[in-house]
């Protein structure tokens, strides 16, 4: 939608709203549908082509409003994320619609994402192990239990650990700055000598600092072996699954107990979205459920719905799943993709300016719209470079740390970006370069 | 605001929105402000009149967009987190600009600000108990702490103990559904004989069910002198202490630790927005401090700005802050405070048309917007009322069990509620009990 598009349909909705609340009277106090009344009312899959705004505002009134927040927000979302699971050519396994026990869910954020997943294995875990020797208590197990993460991956990882009072071990990483099956191997080997009970691994595809992926084609198979629970945090690189040229890099997760990644960053979906699916839902219920009257309004329907609050730490929802379903069919899979592949190409464009100045050098494999680099030289040249890039405030770069290499961030996120925006970028790190070149002599 | 100045507002919203993305290229890419700009820019509490929508916007030039989004919605959130508990007039301790510990903070549930505070107290005591004994495993502690809550505590405490891995007790109450000072001092006595180690203590104020509220003035004062965190809910009724005749309910907040309420529930401000107050931050941020270097974007201010991102569960943030500002300033003390009272008189308009009704009796004390009642009689009597209630549809009730009563709840939560309401309300289930009645002949 350009701008003046927006002007004409951002008006009509100010007047949508007021007339919501002119008639809001003469609607139902509390809808009357029936569970699962819309799955049928809408396509099960996301059009390849895009729509035009007027057909999904007729769809508010056929589809939503009878449906109005409850049980519409729940129904929605379960079909959402069928669709987005089907545009990432997710196993069937993850998806309701096939039947089975799996189904999808949005989080508030990755960091909440992997936090759940990680209660579900403990609780899971903790269930097996009582089962085994009724005599165990809660906390005699949970001092055995050891959860596994790379080095690399984001601080939200380990901070699942603390706030779950789990110990995790962070695993180092080859030259890709990715995990391998071989690493994970040897150290539940050294874990199970010391008698601790491997139960959970997070594998990072597309790490915040380098974009770097595990091998989950190694790290899956052990971990199904081992009965240990693995979780895939894809937070950034998920949405690029959508085009066919990148869903390779996803290839492993069958493997997995659960998934998710987060279309609030890569996708046009707003904060707050992050996107989970599971394998088996009871365990995920299993960790959270409680039952208070004031909860269960409908004693009829339970049971027939998904109680996405048993899935998540706040018990309130909000419609996260309005916007997935008015993006995607605003944009359709055909947009999505050469968005997605818009930034793609920046990156390369980006990182091939920088190869072709003698000065500067490339640190990661540039997969997706993330460029690490620096200059050759000293972390203080580096460090210096980012602040004077930083305080003229034309462009804004984030740095990491590489091993003990200092590394400035290109990353490509905004979504009217386009090679004149990387052409401006690059001239003005060149300038700055230079100036820093002299000061440094 | 009435819907027409909405519609003209709301028009020149979506302008302002399209001029900002015209432009948006003439724009520093990273503020230029330093740490602390924003507190001089404003008042330091809410105006008592309330301001027009233009002073509003012209102050997003002035005061927010040259600090952006960082750190103005950092700064703008310290300071309505202070303006707000001056509304409340909650101790000096927590606010930050008395220059001492404390400051609040938004959450996005009350789930998770029972949460955060649970796990900063178990952090606390877990790091006291292993000053003592340094040998003592993190989970030999944890085996033998316990938390304590009323049994008409909202579900999320109960959840935040599975979550924290901490056994939750939940205390019975007196006849009020009101957690005394007596009850707490009992179990203290009788867990510690058997070796366990109180150390939390969630008090309610306003229960989900009907509205009660725990002596924080009889319990306070022990879980100071026992060495306990004591943490307040108060997610609906805190809305009300901004009225001086409800504010005698808060007395007691001086002996807690934390105090939350959700300004999204009954001061007109959307989700998500729990506010959450602390006396001494650094208990939070030692519950949950991570550095990694792509956080830290900007050494040089590191210590010199609040990290909200160490006083919560996930790691990004929305401006949630802006939403409180505009409604502060748009409604003024004094029309939030009439809102409030609008509502409470209203529940008695309900309250006394109920007991003008033989067939009906009230279960609760009706203190803030809710109304406990029922038909004399049976539960199966009550169940089948409110079933054919919410079945037609013109208005919705949501039940509870008080004791061993299946109770109705009438709760005033509409922005736009008047008297005709309750009228129309009182009607139509006045109606339905006479039906009900003939039927059950």
């Amino acid at each position: 939608m350009d701008l003046e598009e927006f002007r004409t349909r951002g008006k009509e909705m100010v007047d949508y709203i007021i007339e919501y609340w002119e008639t809001i009277e003469q609607r139902r106090a509390y809808p009357a549908v029936q569970p699962g009344y819309l799955r049928p009312l809408i396509p099960d899959s996301a059009p390849h082509e895009p729509e035009s705004f007027a057909d999904l505002m007729a769809d508010i009134e056929r589809v939503i409003m009878p449906g109005a927040s409850s049980p519409a927000c729940t129904e929605l979302e379960t079909v959402m994320l069928d669709w987005l699971g089907k545009m990432l050519n997710l196993p069937e396994d993850f998806l309701v619609e096939a039947g089975g026990e799996g189904g999808g869910v949005v989080q508030g954020s990755a960091s909440e994402s992997t936090l759940v997943a990680l209660l579900a294995a403990r609780k899971k875990m903790i269930t097996q192990m009582q089962a085994k020797c009724p005599d165990l208590g809660e906390h005699t197990i949970m001092s055995k239990l050891v959860a596994y993460t790379s080095e690399e991956a984001h601080s939200s990882v380990e901070r699942a650990g603390m706030i779950a009072s789990i110990k995790m071990r962070k695993l180092p990483t080859d030259e890709k700055f990715c995990l391998r099956g071989e690493t994970l191997r040897q150290a539940l080997e050294e874990d199970k000598a010391l008698g601790l009970i491997p139960f959970y691994f997070c594998a990072t595809l597309g790490t915040t600092s380098s974009c770097a992926f595990d091998n989950i084609m190694e790290l899956g198979p052990i971990c199904n072996s081992e009965n240990i629970w693995m979780h895939i945090d894809a937070a950034y690189a998920g949405s690029a699954f959508i085009c066919p040229e990148f869903r390779p890099l996803l290839n492993g997760v069958e493997f997995s107990d659960s998934f998710n990644f987060n279309p609030q960053k890569w996708l046009l979906v707003n904060p707050h979205c992050s996107a989970l699916w599971v394998k088996r839902r009871s365990e995920f219920i299993g960790a959270f459920k409680m039952d208070h009257i004031y909860l269960s309004q409908d004693h009829q329907n339970s049971g027939l719905v998904t109680d996405y609050r048993h899935w998540q730490i706040p018990l309130g929802r909000i419609f996260q799943s309005l916007k997935m379903w008015f993006v995607f069919r605003m944009y359709g899979i055909k947009r999505l993709q050469e968005y997605i592949r818009k930034h793609v190409c920046l990156a390369h464009e980006f990182e091939s300016l920088v190869r072709q100045d003698g000065r500067f050098e490339i640190e990661n494999d540039v997969i997706l719209g993330l460029v690490c680099f620096r200059m050759k030289g000293s972390n203080e040249l580096n460090e210096d470079l980012i602040q004077r890039i930083n305080k003229m405030g034309k462009i804004h770069i984030v740095p990491c740390r590489l091993r003990d290499k200092f590394v400035l961030r290109f990353a490509l996120c905004a979504e009217t970006v386009e090679s004149k925006h990387v052409q401006y970028a690059w001239q003005n790190i060149k300038e700055i370069a230079t100036d820093l070149e002299k000061d440094h002599q």
